[in-house]
Formats: structure tokens, sequence, C-alpha cells
């Protein structure tokens, strides 16, 4: 029998479709089943792929027992909307069993007299893990870990580990080795449940222990956490503090939603969006969100504007540039928006520092050259066959080499201008981008008609 | 003492600083020692991060024996730029010892007469496993898959499991479970390592063994099988033909790098570029490419120059209007790719799909009128403080409105329209969307204009 897996993604579509039906026809008995028969991870999807309203009506049909299991794996912005409707019981009874940085993540998020009411609700042991992974910041490695760890000392035999595993109802989730830690909980090495396996029983742990790995201090930032993981085909790696002490591991699974996040992050940000952005958000928090970037962006196209304005006389005599120049500043915008991203991308893979950029200029400057003037000469044949008018084509074609350098040139330079004074290049990259295009675009342009017509 | 892993990251930009010095001195001798004192990772990377003359130099000076390990670590892009300098002898030299899957994909770029003699060099079960990956697409889950599975039959003892695993030196990297198979070797469930430590010896691998897992049909798309992955936080998953025989399996590494390259895809696209560019790749290679790219959109800047010039007359009457008209198109064209971009990634995120679609579209309908509307009226009053004409300033606030809704509405509908003709929306949705605001952004501005003032 072929295996059904295939149909679990496809499903999606289909049983929003179903689920939207038997919502429509007010049928929830149907729906709540339908609903609970699935796996929290994707309940949770299904509510992500849901606008507000479905949405409100599917969370209230969702099995209590699955809810918070379910919350865990919405992303921030879905699980604040979910979050902001509940009371404090229900927050308190929603968390429990959650893991410790699930947990500290949906506490992040709360009014510190929720967050103190729900620590209180806990036991002593967990109350103070939650509070240690609270203490770092979200985005580190102290953020990101989970505090079930198994450690073992270097001077046992791995009988003795296996007896002592034997005594656990299961390992934590993604555990792949075993941290191996000094008499005062410092990192010493890890032990791979794949050399526990294959090793004699009679060996020490300090025996086959791997010691090549060093551990990864909580304050690092989960962006460098997720490249060492992808580097190194890590599954699982200890976190320690300032001294030393293992405090917890990072799983590849938390890794895997920085990797999506950080890579979502240039392609959301060079269109003004944040990329936690729910993609059924409602139209009142989508509307402000948008508009600022409007904003911003009406502040630049006056500016590009204002140097048309300065020209108007020369337009008042040749129509014709009019209808020419904004080509000028569109191709300048593409061919500066594919430098940006190139760059922004290679900046993001930590590709790109002060040991090579200057190549990248000047690689983009020659590419900038040369694709600026095949597309000239191309450009100037076409508007001399519009406009019968040598000296316009002769103009377009010296605008468009001018502004295709320079939006080279500008989209390689800025991305690296932007981050040594601290701006996300990704978010302000194409704003500025393109006010530079189109400002040098115009003014090349009709600069060049004004002195020729002038 | 604390952890050294954070230097490692630092660290590129400074061997990069270090080593280009080096290569300039042209003291070889001591590059040499410094890359050869990294793993194949690292200097992988540093071979990314290198323009390609250094590139040329440093990988000269790689030991011959890490030489495999490197170019698979390398992107496709770049690792294609070595394959193509070697000749047979050394392509078979160096895939040796390389994983079935990785060392498949290495073959794919190669011409058949190659791939032939380096499957005629290896012995007849690696060469076996290896044809067997290639005869599936790259991008599926045969493609991406090892062949280097541990399966186990369900009716032995763990005590038997135990045994059978001490006679392996070391089990395949990020093997969390063996696959349990019947006498044909058809996949019946997974054994998990942790399920295997913490069970009884002398239960059955039937008893303890996880039957809820579906295996891979080798045939699934690696985006979806990314996806599963995603969902249900495996760290590694049984693939089977269609007969459901197990004949491989996938680990999360590989998977990691298909999560990346899908979420680079959209922002590589919507530039028109590819997401394995190679960052430094030379002129020769990067002109041609992206001049494809820039020709297409002069086509379409061509285009909506034509609406402009049917305006000629106005125009020629009321200067202004050739001022405000990029205005118009320039914000279109801004909300349209917000609208675009979350579509877009909505889509990738497989949330977008009939049964959400019209909720979608209207949502982008109402915050497009809201937004339009805002900046419209601002910029009524901006072009009423500039120009002291209050027929200008209705003007652009209409259209203005006309081209946002417009945006909104097709950055909505335009991925899901080019997705139903098999055209991919990344690619092809951001220069479809710019022509339709560009045109109808002139058209509305320059049409209403027309009206009023002729």
């Amino acid at each position: 029998m072929p295996p059904a897996t295939e149909e679990l993604i496809a499903l999606t579509q289909a049983q929003l479709g179903e689920i939207n039906e038997a919502l429509d026809s007010g049928t929830f008995q149907q729906v709540r089943r339908l609903l609970n028969g699935l796996q929290p991870v994707e309940i949770a999807h299904l509510l992500e792929s849901s606008p507000p309203p479905s949405r409100r009506i599917l969370w209230t049909l969702i099995d209590p027992e699955l809810e918070g299991e379910v919350l865990q794996e919405l992303s921030e912005d879905v699980q604040l909307q979910f979050l902001r409707g509940m009371n404090t019981e229900k927050v308190v009874e929603i968390t429990e069993g959650m893991d410790t940085d699930d947990l500290a993540d949906v506490l992040q998020r709360l009014p510190d007299a929720v967050i103190q009411e729900v620590l209180a609700a806990m036991d002593a042991q967990d109350r103070q893990r939650v509070e240690q992974v609270l203490s770092y910041d979200e985005d580190t490695a102290g953020g990101l870990m989970d505090t079930d760890t198994i450690t073992v000392r270097p001077r046992v035999t791995l009988d003795v580990v296996f007896r002592y595993l034997r005594r656990h109802d299961e390992l934590p989730g993604s555990t792949d080795s075993l941290i191996v830690v000094s008499g005062k909980g410092e990192y010493v090495g890890l032990l791979p449940l794949s050399k526990l396996l294959t090793s004699s029983p009679n060996s020490t742990v300090r025996e086959v222990m791997s010691t090549g790995l060093e551990a990864i201090p909580a304050t690092m930032r989960d962006t460098e956490v997720a490249s060492l993981f992808e580097r190194h085909d890590w599954i699982s790696a200890p976190v320690v503090d300032d001294d030393g002490i293992v405090v917890g591991r990072i799983t590849i699974d938390d890794v895997v939603d920085v990797i999506r996040e950080d890579a979502d992050h240039s392609l959301m940000s060079m269109a003004g969006l944040d990329e936690e952005e729910d993609t059924f958000a409602p139209i009142h928090r989508t509307a402000p969100r948008r508009a600022i970037w409007l904003g911003i962006n009406l502040l630049t196209a006056i500016l590009a504007s204002s140097v048309i304005n300065i020209f108007q006389g020369t337009i008042d005599k040749v129509v014709a540039l009019a209808v020419l120049m904004p080509i000028v500043a569109s191709m300048g915008g593409v061919a500066g928006s594919q430098t940006l991203t190139v760059v922004i991308r290679g900046m993001a893979l930590g590709q790109i520092g002060r040991s090579n950029i200057n190549w990248l200029v000047s690689r983009e400057f020659f590419v900038g050259l040369i694709n600026g003037m095949l597309w000239a000469l191309t450009m100037a044949l076409v508007a001399g066959w519009w406009f019968e008018d040598p000296i316009i084509s002769f103009i377009i074609a010296a605008a468009m080499v001018i502004n295709l350098l320079t939006a080279s040139v500008a989209g390689a330079l800025l991305p690296i201008t932007l981050r040594s004074i601290k701006i996300d290049p990704a978010l302000a990259g194409s704003v500025a981008l393109t006010t530079i295009t189109d400002v040098v675009g115009f003014f090349a342009f009709l600069g060049l008609a004004t002195y020729f017509y002038a």
C-alpha cells in the first residue's frame, strides 16, 4: 500500500474548504470533530490560514486540552491575538505543560502582572527554569534554549548511563546526545547517542565522549546560533552561562524557525513589512502598518518630483521628454534593486565584509556599465525611431548609462553603509535606493536635455 | 573559561582579511596552513566569500584529502565552477567517500560521459545506491535522500538490536531512529533511539516501535518534504518507493538547505535573480543573466511611456502634470508590492488557496482604499499648495485612489492567477504588477487631466 503522507499537505486547503462550508452552514459539531482529529501543528496551520472571523470561531471549537499545544505552534502575531482575549486564569491553565522555551516565548508577550501570576502557579523547579529562560533576550541562545537536558558525569561507565536512561519514561525531544558535565555543572563534552550505542558498555563516558564541540554562550544572537547549526549539521547543542555552567540546550526544530524567519526577514523588510506579519491580519491592523511605509515613499516621490519641477521650462519646450523620463528612472530602479538584493542576501549569509566589498563594488560598476550601454543603445534606437530626433536619442542613452552605473554602485554600497550606522539594510535599502535612482535619473535626463535644448 | 564558539562566526571576515593579505604578499605557505587548519564547511564558506581570483588560488592550496568534503559543502553555482575545471580522473578521485545524496547532487551537474566513468570506478554496492538516488529528480525526496539506513525487524528484542548496533563503528549522521522493515523490506514503523534507550531490553521492536509516522514517498517534492519536517519537528524520516519498500532516509540537515533555498527563492526571484546565485560570480556570468531581466523591464517601461505619449497634448498645456505623474505611478507600485509580497510569502507557506483568497482580496481592497484616501488627501494638499490649482489637486487625489486600489487588488490576484497558469509568481509577479500600476497610474492621472483641462 503506498503511504499517505503526500495527502497531508494537500489536505489543508481541502480541510479549510470543508470546515468553512460547515461553519457557513452552522454545523459546529462537525467542525469540532474535524478539527480535533488533527494534530496541534495542523490545527495551528489551519488557524493561520483562516481569516479572522472563522479564526475566532475555530478557536472556540478546539478541545481545551489541545489549546496550549496549538498556541505554541502559532506564529507570534496570531498567538498574540488569542492571548489578548484571555484572562489570567485561562493563561495559567493553557500554559501548563508547555516546554520552557515555548512558555517563555508566550510569557514575553504578556503584561508583567500576568507573567507573575503564571509563574506563581507553577511548581518551584519549573518556575526557576522559566525564569532562567526569561532572563535572556528572546533573540539570544538563552531565549531559544530548552532547560530539559539530560546530563551525565565523565567518570561513570556506559552501562550506568544505560541504566540511568531506562529510569526515564522518554527522553526530551530531539535528544541526539547527552551532555557531559563536571561536579559543578560545567560543560565538559557531549556523549552522542550513536557513540553510546556503538561503544562497549564497560567504557567510561570520558573515554567515548566528544570534546570537539564548544558549547554555545547563552548570550549569542539567535541568527549566529542558526548559522552554526547550519554549517555543522547539528541536531542539538548545549548552552552555557558566563561561567561555563550548562543552563540548557538548543534543538534543531527551534533553529529551523529562526532560519525561516531570518530568510523571510529580507523579503518582507524590502516591502516595509514585518517577517512575523500575519497573512490574514484584519484591516484595522494591516492598514496603519502599511500606511507608514506608503507615507515614507510619498515623501521620496515628492522629492523626485521636485527635481522634475526644476526643469519645467525644458519639458514645456520638448514634451517628448515627459514621455521618456520614467524609463530612465525605472531602469535605474530595476538595476539597483538587483544589486541590492544580491548584496543583502550575501550579507545575511555572512559572506560580505571589508575584505571583499571593493571587488563587489567594482564588479557591479562594470556590470552596470555593460548592461547600461547595451540597453541605452537599444533605447536610443527606439527613441530615434519614435521621435525622429537624434538629440533625444543621445540624451536618453547617456542618462540611462549614468543612472544604471549609479544604481549598481549605490546598490552595493548602500547596505554596507546602512549596516555600519546600525540601520537595517533590508528595511531602509530599497527606499533609499529608489530615491537615489529617481533623483539621479530625472536629473541626468532633464539636465542633459536643458543643456542641449536651451 | 568562557567558550569560544562566538569567535567562529566573527572569524570568517578576519580570516578572509588575513588570507587576502597573505595572498597579496605571495606567502602561499602561510595561507595553506591557515586554510587547512579549518573544517571543510568553513573552507567552503571562505571560498564562497571570495572573489574569483582569490577563489581560484585558494582552491589550489586546499589539502587534496579535504577537496571532496569542501566541494560537497559549496553552493550549486560555485561547485559547478570548480567541477568544470576538473578532468574525469580528478572527479573520480574527489568524489570518493562522499555521501550518496551529495555525490548524486554533484554528478547531476556533470556531462553523461563523466557520470559513467565515476560510476564505473565505484564498487557495485555504492554504484547501485548512487544510481538509485540518480533515478529520482533532484528536487524530490528520492533526490534528497541518503541510502545509508539502519533497518531492524519487528520480531527481534531490543537486546538483539543493542548487540547489532555495537557491531557498527558508528551510526550514519543524524540517526535518531532505526527503520523497522518487513522481510521484504517494506516500511513497518520507526524505532526511535530514545525509545530504544528507555524501554526494557526484553521487549520486542514491535512492542515499542512508533507506527504513527507515515514514510515519505520518493517522488514527493522537496519543498513538501521540508514542510512536513518543519511542522512535525522531525530529525530524519524514511523514504519508500511505489511498493512501500524502504529505499533511504532524509535527514534534517538536507532539509534545512531546502528551507533556506525555498525562503531565498521569493526574495531573489522578485529581483529576477536565481536563488543559487553566487554572490561573487564574475562579470561575464553576472552581466548576461541580469541583462535579460533589464530587457524585460525596458519593454514594460516603454509600454508605460506609450501611455504618456497619448496624452502629450495635455502635458503640453499643463506642464505641472509631468512633475506630478511619477508620484501616482510610484505610490501604486509600492502599495502593490506590499500586497504582492504578503501573498507570495503566504502562498510559499501554504496558507493561501481558493477557500480564503476572496477574504484576502477584499481586505486588500479596503486597505488600499483607506490608505489611498489618506495619502491622496495629503498629496492633494501638497499639490494645491505647490501649484495653486484645485483641479490638479483633485486629479492627483482621484488618480492615486484609483491606482492604489488597482495595485492592492492586482497584488493579491496576480500571484494566484500566475500560479494557476503554472508561472512562478515570485519571478513574474513584480514585473507584471509594475506594468499594471504604471499603465493604470499614468492613464488615470493623464486621462482625468485631459477630461478637465481639454
